[in-house]
Parts: structure tokens; C-alpha cells; sequence
């Protein structure tokens, strides 16, 4: 484990590494899903926590920070100047922005706002050879030559070290907006959603529980989600920006639940939609209590699928016999399919294993993603071929043979198949573990 | 010159190309200033307008359009179902969404709601070996795989060729509001807009005029741009969004404006508001009263640097002896600064060599980029290793060779430098030049 206290060592480690041939695997807080950031083929671990410096540009609306800069941190230093960083991973307190640019997190407010890619306009690092490079200015606009950039970012530290970045920030929404409501079933309430983007109502947040996710929820916190409205489906929507856009947007909203929703409650203050939005949040740990074992799988549906996808879900939970409680970001798509099985339970492992294949297979044939915001990692190694092309995979590995032609960075990630039921599996609770 | 009816066909004539070595250049409408599309060196032209389908998906807020679709046809069809498609170069009305992808084009938008690669959210086409590929899905969020669709955005064909893709529409700002203002003279006009941006408005538009591109349309129209503002530096603001923001944030506006600007006018209603367009678009060919030839460097400039670069174009003019009229998008810093002279004067053309390489050197020691959405085509390839060192430069050399190792999309461009002042130069006039 390498701590480099400046950026200039990481160059010296990697020219180092690249002659003599060590895996190296650069690392934030670690907080992935998917294994990205452990060394599996040994080697040197880059540990980036201490590169973790935030200084908000005020007339240009950038954040010019460290690849070790918590999230949280870098959006309550862009909000305390009026700015807003929108990329929220639920682990924001916990990982850092080296991370999300390396996986291309996303959050609640993809929709609307776009996921980290959307807010980097530079970024800064080394080549495995241990050269340094920036790829963009701080600015808006930069068309010259390729888009290395781009390339960089989701590369989960294949293609180089990020070192540091430039955000693009936003202006702070003066007024924020919170409704719940509940629908009769899955299908009503993914039909509903769609009624309210086709006309042209784009929610800050559009979070979607299934009856799964809700009873989870109200099992653990021994209260209904929605009082009179128990074991419905949610969607929990907020709008946000100046307070008169806000207000009119709202009117539109009321008359949406109105017509569409089973019952529908408006937070008067935010003091309630944090009440509602606890709600939530605890619903990720709640499902603890149907197995002691979570395949949380981020894929993303377009949105012409999603009624298809409501009603593969109701078939997948039947043939499992598995809890599947599902939630996740209606704008965007990206829904978290939670597959719950206990690691003792050999018929279960089995029934999961088999869950996940099938998923990733209706995911793709129907026009989706089988990583919104997670990454490929190791997890998701076996599913790659199945979003790509054989001459999709051949591009990227050409890409990645170019670019680290010793392969010091990452190696393992992506393209070698991992196959994840063959190995034992360990029992942690790291901080960031929903309770 | 090939006319491909069908996708598909383009996959066959790559094939071929491959195997034989033949160059191969993708062309829509030829509108690039910087000669991306010229076959310099021979083989077959791929003319992609016959790929000019357009479907826009109204729940999901999304168009599938064909390579070859006008940009201005897309912005049509998306308006007429409530959406807005922001990206808008000057050449809309001839230009191809194809060429906009391969330069990564921008527009006067820029700065609120970002440039092509901020709207594309899945690219399909072609390899050089012709074997058909999918880059990214008809989603917001994608994170599987390296990402390759932002690694084409702005690759200007060297690397694939874009058949088609999926982009990502905004909802159609229910208001726009327009102002013209005027300064004592350009510092004190970028000063201003520092100032603006400081209190986080973002103005949808933010165009700036200098003194030269006033006085040029001033001569061309034969009438004042400002009324007893003659021959002043003015900026150009449209806010937009819904009714009741837009009202709100004219009001911080209208402060503004009367505490910094000369003087300031509202457009009463949308006619006003396209005379005071109108001016900004004359500004462009009137400038050819000041020369035959002009350099359009779309450069782009940190809001940190602005009042120094607005000093360095007071020595430019000075020392070169041109008139340099110079305008552009304030909110993102990317200026166009019109390098005039006459082509037959040996003495001009020489000056205006050496103002163009003092003007790239500059910008690129300011922290800004040599192009902001023109690319580098043959007429910035002097100037690229200003912009990047040389380990990065080869690193994208390296991805060149990685995905199309045999060199046949659109050799000449981007690493080999083109002499532009050692060629004989043409007198064309194309439909979409500025009248």
C-alpha cells in the first residue's frame, strides 16, 4: 500500500511499476460493489485518500479537487458558495470523487442532471509509464484532439491514475419540492411515471419502491411507509430550482398524482421530506431480513421497456422463489434489483446465480444497460459479452493495450471473465454498510 | 464518393477499404472551417446525407436520428413535440448532426446547457474493418465498459464512422427574455460578465461583440447596433425557462445591467428580440470589408484569464497591424477572434501567420484550448502540440493506431501538420458562407 502525500509520486511509482513490470491498483474509500478496486493480481495498491484538496471557483462555477475528495465534502464546499455538485451516490460520505469518476457514479439526480461525466471538464493524472497528463482545460468547451478525457472516466483506473479533476458545478435550486405517492401496482405506477415525463415534467428525483422494498421497510422501522396506503408500491418525487419555477411545476405534478396515484402527500416543510426521504434510505439496509446476502445490480431500461421490464420482475421473483425488492431512479432508468438469498443456503446461491444471468440477459434484449453507475469490476466480468460485441471487446482491449501495453493497471478488471460463485465469500460490515 | 442508402452498405465499403488500404474520408455537408473533411490524402469521400432519419421518443426525451440529419431539422422536430435540442452552431441550417459529433460542435448554448457530447447518449457505426458496432444505449446512464462513444465524440472520423445516434433532449423553455448592453470598452465588458456569473445567473445565451465586430456591422447595415452607443462593446444576454423564473432572474439582471453597463434595452416582445439577433449574425460577414481572407479561431479562454486576454488582443491588433475583430460565447470562453487580411498581400498574410501562432501560444498559456468547437481538421494542426505534451500526444496516437491500424479514416488530420501558408489558396463561395 502506497500513500503518496503529492502527486508527483504517483508518477514515480508508476515508471517504477511499469519497468519492472507490478499490477497496480489505484484506491479511494473502496466502497465499489463490484471489486474494482481490489488487487487481484498482487502488485502495489495506490492509496489516493490523502490527494483530497477542494477549492470552489466562484465566477467560473467549477470545483478544482483531488482525486481523494469525499463527494459529500466537495458538494457541501460547492454548496456553502451557492453551487451545487449533483452526482450523489448513496455512499457519498464515504467514497471518493477518484471513484466516481472511475466507475462514472451516478445517484438519485441522474435524471435530470447527469451522472459524474456530465461534471468533469478536466482531468489530470499519469500514463502507466509514469508520464503526466491533463486531458481538458477548465473550461466549458474543448475540441482539440482526442477525447482522452472521456475515455478516462468509467475506465475504472485501467487506462491511467486520476490525480485530480475540474468539476463543472450548477446553481444551487433556491426551493426544493417533495411528494410521495403510492399506485396499485408496479406496472400503474412505471405507466405513471411515463405519463409525467412525456409531458415534459423533469423531477430533480423520481424514486420508485416496489411492495417488496416498501414491506422491508416498514418491517424494520415497524411504522407504514405511507399510512393508509400499506404494501403499495411508492414513487417519491422531488422537484427543484427557483422558487416561482418550482411553485408551477408543482400545480402540474398534484394534477399528475391526482389522476394517477392511489393517494399522494405533499412534505409542507423539510423537516417532512426528510422524514419521507428516511423512508427511503432505509429500505437498502431493511432487506437484510430476506437473506443475509445482497446482489444489488444497477442496470439501467430504457424507457420504452419499462412496463415489459414491471412485468419480467413478477416472473423472476415466481421461477427464483428468491426476494427481489427492486427500487431505484425512474428518470433515468436506472433501477437497483436487489437479489436476496442466504450464503449458507446452497439451493438459494444456486437459485441467485441463475437470477442474475437471467436479468442481465432481459436487460440487454431489452435495450438496456447491465451497469448504470456501478461498473464492470469483477462482478460483473461474466456479463460483458453480453452488452458488447465481440468487435466491441476486441475495440476496448486494443484501447487498453495501447494505452498500458504491459498491463500494470488494474490487471484482472473487465475483460477476464471472474467467475464470483466459484470463490468462498467473506463476511465484512465496513463502515459504510447500510444498517 | 459513395451515397450509402443503408447503413449497412457502409460496413461493406469499409470492409473493402481495409483490405485494400484505401482512405477513406466521411463527409456531411462540408461545413468545418478547419478542412476535416477534405480528402487530402484521396481514396473514397463517404456521403452520409442520405442517413437522414429523425424519430423523437417523447417519454423518454430523446431523438434516434441518422448521421446525416440537419442539426436545425432535428431542433424542429423536437420543439414541435414541447423539446429543445440546445447545441446550435451558426451552420445549423446546413450542417449534419454526423459532423457535429466528429467535432464535438458547440454553439452560443454552450455555456448553460453544454455542447454535442453533453446531448449524445448512444452512437451505432462502423469500425474501419467494417464490423458494426453499438456504443452506449438509449439510456442516461451506461457504465459498462470502456466508453468508447465519447472517445468518437469529436474524433473527426480517425477512429469509426457514425452511422447514427440516440441524443438526449431538454424540455422546451417556456420563455425567453432578451437584453443588449453596451460597456466603455471590453475589460470593463468581461469584468461585467465575471460579475453576473459570480451571483450564478446563467444566461441561456451570453454573446459578446468587441468594438471592431460593432463598428463592422455598423458600417455593413448602415445603422447604429445600440442608439447612442455607436461603436461601443456590447453583450448580448437571453435568459430562458419557465415564465415565472425567467421573470425573476431578469430582475437580478436588470441590477445588474444598470450598475455596470453604458446602457442596456430590453427586447418588448420576439421581433425585438430577433433585430437584436439579427445584428449578432451580420457581425460575421461583415467583417470582409476588413479583409478577403479571415481566420476563425474558435478559441476558448478560463474566466480566470478573461481581462487578460482581452489586454493581449489590444498588443495583437497593435502588433500585427490586422483588425482582429473578435466576439463570441462569454458563458463557456469561447471567443472567436477573426483574423482579417487581404490574400494578396504578402505583408498582411505574413502578419496574420504570426498573429494566429502569437494568438494559440497565448491562449494555451492562459490555461485555455486552441479549439472549443471547430476541432483541429488540418488548419489547427500547427498548433496541437501547444495544446498537448508530447506523452500525450502519443497516447493518442497509440488509440489511432489501436483501432484503425491500417490508417484509412481520414488520414492527414489531427497528428500531421499541414502547412496551411505553403498551399495555394482557393476563392470558393458555399451557400452557407455569411452573405
Amino acid at each position: 500500500m502506497i500513500f503518496p502525500r503529492e502527486e508527483a509520486d504517483i508518477g514515480a511509482v508508476l515508471a517504477l511499476a511499469n519497468k519492472h513490470g507490478v499490477p497496480v491498483t489505484t484506491r479511494g474509500r473502496g466502497t465499489t460493489l463490484m471489486g474494482s478496486a481490489a488487487p487481484v493480481h498482487g502488485g502495489w495498491v495506490i492509496d489516493m485518500l490523502g490527494l483530497n484538496q477542494i477549492a470552489i471557483k466562484e465566477e467560473a462555477g467549477m470545483a478544482h479537487v483531488g482525486a481523494g475528495a469525499k463527494v459529500a465534502d466537495i458538494q457541501r464546499a460547492a454548496e456553502a458558495k451557492g453551487w451545487f455538485y449533483p452526482p450523489d451516490p448513496s455512499s457519498r460520505e464515504y467514497c471518493t470523487i477518484g471513484g466516481n469518476i472511475a466507475c462514472n457514479a451516478g445517484g438519485m439526480h441522474g435524471g435530470k442532471y447527469g451522472v459524474t461525466r456530465d461534471f468533469v471538464v478536466a482531468l489530470r493524472g499519469f500514463l502507466p509509464t509514469g508520464e503526466y497528463v491533463e486531458w481538458g482545460t477548465a473550461t466549458k468547451k474543448f475540441s482539440a484532439g482526442f477525447n482522452m478525457r472521456d475515455l478516462w472516466i468509467g475506465s475504472e483506473g485501467m487506462l491511467g491514475v486520476v490525480t485530480g479533476a475540474v468539476l463543472k458545478l450548477i446553481p444551487q435550486p433556491a426551493a426544493r419540492w417533495t411528494l410521495l405517492t403510492s399506485f396499485r401496482d408496479e406496472t400503474r405506477a412505471l405507466q405513471a411515471a411515463l405519463g409525467l415525463f412525456r409531458s415534459r415534467v423533469q423531477p430533480a428525483i423520481c424514486e420508485f419502491l416496489d411492495r417488496e422494498s416498501v414491506l422491508c421497510a416498514e418491517r424494520a422501522t415497524k411504522q407504514t411507509v405511507f399510512a393508509g396506503q400499506a404494501g403499495r408500491p411508492v414513487i417519491l418525487l422531488e422537484l427543484a430550482g427557483s422558487k416561482p419555477e418550482v411553485r408551477e411545476q408543482s400545480k402540474a405534478v398534484l394534477a399528475w398524482a391526482a389522476a394517477n396515484a392511489t393517494a399522494h402527500r405533499v412534505a409542507r416543510n423539510r423537516d417532512e421530506a426528510e422524514q419521507l426521504w428516511a423512508v427511503r434510505r432505509k429500505c437498502s439496509g431493511a432487506m437484510f431480513e430476506l437473506g443475509d446476502a445482497k446482489l444489488n445490480e444497477d442496470i439501467v431500461i430504457p424507457m420504452r421497456s419499462y412496463v415489459k421490464f414491471a412485468r419480467f420482475l413478477v416472473r423472476l421473483k415466481r421461477e427464483s422463489g428468491l426476494h427481489v425488492p427492486t427500487f431505484g431512479h425512474l428518470a433515468d432508468g436506472n433501477l437497483h434489483v436487489n437479489i436476496m438469498y442466504h450464503r449458507a443456503d446452497k439451493a438459494e446461491s444456486r437459485a441467485a446465480e441463475k437470477a442474475v444471468q437471467l436479468l442481465m440477459e432481459t436487460v440487454v434484449s431489452l435495450g438496456g444497460a447491465i451497469s448504470g453507475e456501478h461498473g464492470i469490476g469483477l462482478a460483473k466480468t461474466p456479463f460483458l459479452r453480453l452488452q458488447h460485441s465481440p468487435a466491441q471487446v476486441r475495440a476496448m482491449q486494443a484501447v487498453k493495450r495501447a494505452l498500458d501495453p504491459r498491463g500494470i493497471l488494474n490487471p484482472g478488471k473487465m475483460f477476464e471473465v471472474f467467475h464470483v460463485w466459484k470463490h468462498e465469500k467473506l463476511i465484512v460490515h465496513l463502515p459504510w454498510d447500510h444498517k
